[in-house]
C-alpha cells in the first residue's frame, strides 16, 4: 500500500467526505521517498548517509546575525514589505555577473529570482506541462522532480544515465520513439553537474551536442545546477544555458551553498517567457521573500560568497573521498560506484546475484545495524518490462557524504558493507 | 488586447517557438490586474488610493533587527537549514492558540505552515479543483484569488456581496443551479471579515447560515482571513471554521499584522487532508523559510504581536474615518461607499447616469489629476449578459487606506471626487 492509499484507507468520516472532491491530479501526489527514512536518520546512534543537507558548520553565523540585524534596522520597511513579483533586482544583477563565470550572463530582465529552486521546477512545469505530456529527465534523477511531474500528471520517462552524464543520441532516440507514439515531449530535465542522485557530470564534449539534438528537436532543456559551484576541482563547468540560452530554462539555487533554510533561488528564460513565470509564480507567493533575498545580496556582496564556497567544496570533497576509501575497503565484491568531482553524493549499484536484489530490502537490516540510505527505486518511475512494472534502480542505492564527518563517513560504509555482504 | 496577448505578441522568434510549448492553463494566466497602477503609485506627486500594503512605520525594527541577530547566532545551524514541510511546530502551536481567540482552536496536526498565505490559496485550488470544476467566490474578491482559480482552469462564478456579506440563501441558489449545469462546484472561497476589496464584514447571523448551508450541499468552505485581527471596535469575529471545523479550510497570515516581505501564513484542515496539502507544498518550496517562520515565532512569543496589533488597527480606524469623511464632503452625490469595520479597504458605488459609466474610464483623468485607485473591474470575472460580456463592477471601485496618513487620504479622495464630478 502507498502512502497515500494509507491515507485514504485511514481517513476519518470527515475526511473521506472531503477527500472525494480532490482534483484528479491528486492522485499523482507523493510523499516524498526519502523523509521516512530521514526520520529514522535523526535517530541516536545511525549514521546517516541518507544525507542531502548542507553543511552549515563554516557559515560564518556572527557576521550573518550582524548583518541581519543591520538590514532589519535600517531597510525593515523595504525587506519587510512586499516586494517586486521578479525578485530583489540588485541580487538579479550578482546572479547574471555569476552565472558569467559558467560561460554566459544572462540579461536582468531575464532572471526571476524564486522561493528556491524546487519552486523554480514547480513553475516551469506548470507552465508547459499538460496532464499527459512527456517529460525526459535523467534515470535516476531527483525525486523532488518526480513529485513535481506527478503532480501536474506528467508522463515522465527516464533516460539512463552512464558514467559520462546523458548519452544525447540516447535522448534523440527517446524523443524519435516518444512522438511515434503520439505525444508530446514537452523538456529535458537535467541536473548536468553532480547529479543527485549519482554524483555524475555531463562530460565537455556532451554538452554541445545535447544541446543541439535538443534545439533540432525543438525540446526545451531544463537544467537545474544547485550543484555546480561545489567543484572538488575549483572549475565552473559551462552552462547547457551558455550554450543556447534561447532553448534552456536554467535553475540555480543558494541552498547548496548558503542556506536551504532562507528558501531563494532563481531562474532564467527569455524576457516574454520569464514573465508568463512570474505571473505564475506570483500567483503562488506573491513574491519571495525580501528579507531572505536581501541576506542572500548581502552575503555575496560582502564577498563571503566565494570563500564559504571553496570552503565547504573542500570539506565535501574529503568527506567524498572517505566514502570512496571506504567503499574501496569495505564493500562486496562486485559492487561499483561514481566518483563524483563535486556535490553532495556518490552511487552505488550492487552486484548481480548478490544477498540483495533490491536495495530497499537492505534498508530495515541496515537501520538494525546503525546506519541509513536511500534505496535507488525512490529516484526511478516504474517501468514496464515484459507486462511487469519494475523499478529499474532496484539494484542501486544513494550514499550522501555531505553533513557527516569522514570518520563517522567510514564507519556508516563499513556497516552498510556488512550488510550487504552475502 | 490583454496584458498576455501583447506578450504573445511582442513575442520575439525565440520566445514564440518555446511559448508554443506552453500547456492549456497557462490561457488562464493573467498579470495582477493592479500591478500597473502600482508603478503609477510609485510616481512622486501621486496620491495612492490603491494601496494594498499594511503600514510597517509601528514595527519595531530595531527590536526585531536584535532579535534576528539573537536568533542566526544562537539558532543558525537550525533556522538556516532545510526544515519541516508541514512548518516549525513552536509556530503552529502558537497559532492553534491564536486561532482560539475566534472559537476553536484546532489541533497541531491540522496546522500547515505556508510561504504565505496566497500559497495556501494556491495549494488549495490545485487538491480540489480540475479544469472545468466551478468555484464560488464573493462578488467583488481579491484580484490574487481570481489569479490563482484561472491558472487552475477554474470556472469562477461570484455570488453578490451585500451589506451583511454572503447572502447563505444566494449562494444555496447558487449551488443548486451550478449543479443543474451538471458542473461540480469544489469549493465556496470567502474572505468573511473586512473583505478585500469592500471592507465588508458577514453578519453574526449569516455566518452559522452560510456554513449550515455549505455542509448541506457538501461544498466545502476555504475561509480566508488576511484581516480579522484588524478590527476597529478590537473584537474578534468567530471564524467560520469555529462553527464546522470538518467542512472549513481555514487560510490565516502574517502579512498584515506583521510582515508581508517575511512570507508567513498557514492553513487549517483536517489531518489527513492537511497531508495532502503538505505533499503539494513541499513539491513547491520543500518548507517555508525556517528563519521566517523563527522571526514570526520571536515576535509572537515575546508579546510585540497583540499591542501592534491594536496600534496598528487604531492607526488603520483614523485613516478610514478619513477616507469616509472625505466621501462624505466631495463625492458627487449618489455616490454611495461601504463602512468597514476594519481592515485596508472601503468600496465605492458610482452613481448610474454620471461622468463614468466604468470607473476604469477615470483612471487615466485621475492620474492626471495625482491620485490613483483600483477600477471595480479587476475583482471581477466578466459575465455573459443578454449574449455580451459585462463587468458586474465596472461602476465601482477600491479605495485602499491602510499606508497613506489622514490628511494625504483626505486630499486624494478630494481630487478623486473632482474627477468624477459631472
Amino acid at each position: 500500500m502507498t502512502k497515500i492509499e494509507e491515507l485514504l484507507a485511514n481517513a476519518t468520516p470527515a475526511e473521506a467526505r472531503i477527500m472525494n472532491h480532490f482534483a484528479a491530479r491528486a492522485e499523482g501526489f507523493r510523499p516524498s521517498a526519502v523523509r521516512d527514512v530521514f526520520e529514522v536518520a535523526m535517530r541516536p546512534g545511525i549514521i546517516s548517509l541518507a544525507g542531502g543537507n548542507p553543511d552549515l558548520d563554516l557559515l560564518p553565523l556572527g557576521e550573518l546575525g550582524a548583518m541581519s540585524a543591520r538590514i532589519i534596522e535600517d531597510e525593515g520597511l523595504e525587506v519587510l514589505q512586499y516586494g517586486s513579483g521578479a525578485g530583489l533586482e540588485e541580487l538579479a544583477q550578482l546572479v547574471c555577473d555569476f552565472m558569467g563565470s559558467e560561460g554566459l550572463s544572462p540579461q536582468l530582465d531575464d532572471i526571476q529570482m524564486t522561493a528556491g529552486s524546487q519552486m523554480g521546477l514547480d513553475l516551469a512545469t506548470k507552465l508547459f506541462v499538460n496532464p499527459g505530456d512527456v517529460i525526459l529527465a535523467e534515470g535516476p534523477t531527483y525525486t523532488g522532480a518526480l513529485g513535481v511531474f506527478e503532480g501536474y500528471q506528467a508522463d515522465v520517462r527516464q533516460v539512463p544515465l552512464d558514467a559520462d552524464g546523458l548519452d544525447p543520441v540516447a535522448v534523440e532516440q527517446a524523443i524519435a520513439e516518444i512522438r511515434a507514439e503520439g505525444k508530446k515531449v514537452k523538456f529535458l530535465y537535467t541536473i548536468p553537474n553532480f547529479q543527485n542522485p549519482t554524483g555524475i557530470t555531463l562530460s565537455d564534449q556532451r554538452r554541445a551536442e545535447l544541446v543541439r539534438v535538443c534545439r533540432e528537436a525543438d525540446v526545451l532543456i531544463v537544467e537545474d545546477n544547485p550543484y555546480g559551484q561545489l567543484s572538488f576541482d575549483g572549475l565552473r563547468r559551462r552552462s547547457l544555458y551558455s550554450y543556447d540560452p534561447e532553448n534552456v530554462l536554467y535553475l540555480g539555487s543558494f541552498s547548496k551553498v548558503f542556506s536551504p533554510g532562507v528558501r531563494v533561488g532563481w531562474m532564467v528564460a527569455p524576457l516574454r517567457v520569464r514573465k508568463f513565470l512570474q505571473i505564475a509564480g506570483e500567483a503562488v507567493t506573491i513574491c519571495p521573500s525580501v528579507l531572505s533575498q536581501r541576506l542572500v545580496l548581502g552575503f555575496m556582496r560582502e564577498g563571503l560568497w566565494e570563500p564559504h564556497t571553496r570552503r565547504t567544496a573542500a570539506l565535501y570533497q574529503q568527506r567524498c573521498q572517505a566514502v570512496l576509501d571506504a567503499c574501496e575497503k569495505y564493500m562486496p565484491e562486485g559492487t561499483t560506484w561514481t566518483v563524483p568531482a563535486g556535490g553532495f553524493f556518490t552511487w552505488l549499484t550492487l552486484p548481480e546475484g548478490g544477498k540483495f536484489a533490491d536495495a530497499a530490502d537492505a534498508l530495515a537490516p541496515a537501520i538494525e545495524a546503525g546506519v541509513v540510505f536511500i534505496p535507488g527505486s525512490a529516484f526511478y518511475e516504474q517501468v514496464e518490462v515484459d507486462g511487469a512494472l519494475v523499478n529499474p534502480g532496484a539494484n542501486q542505492l544513494r550514499i550522501a557524504f555531505s553533513a557527516v564527518e569522514p570518520e563517522v563517513l567510514t564507519e556508516g560504509v563499513k556497516r552498510l558493507s556488512q550488510v550487504l555482504a552475502a
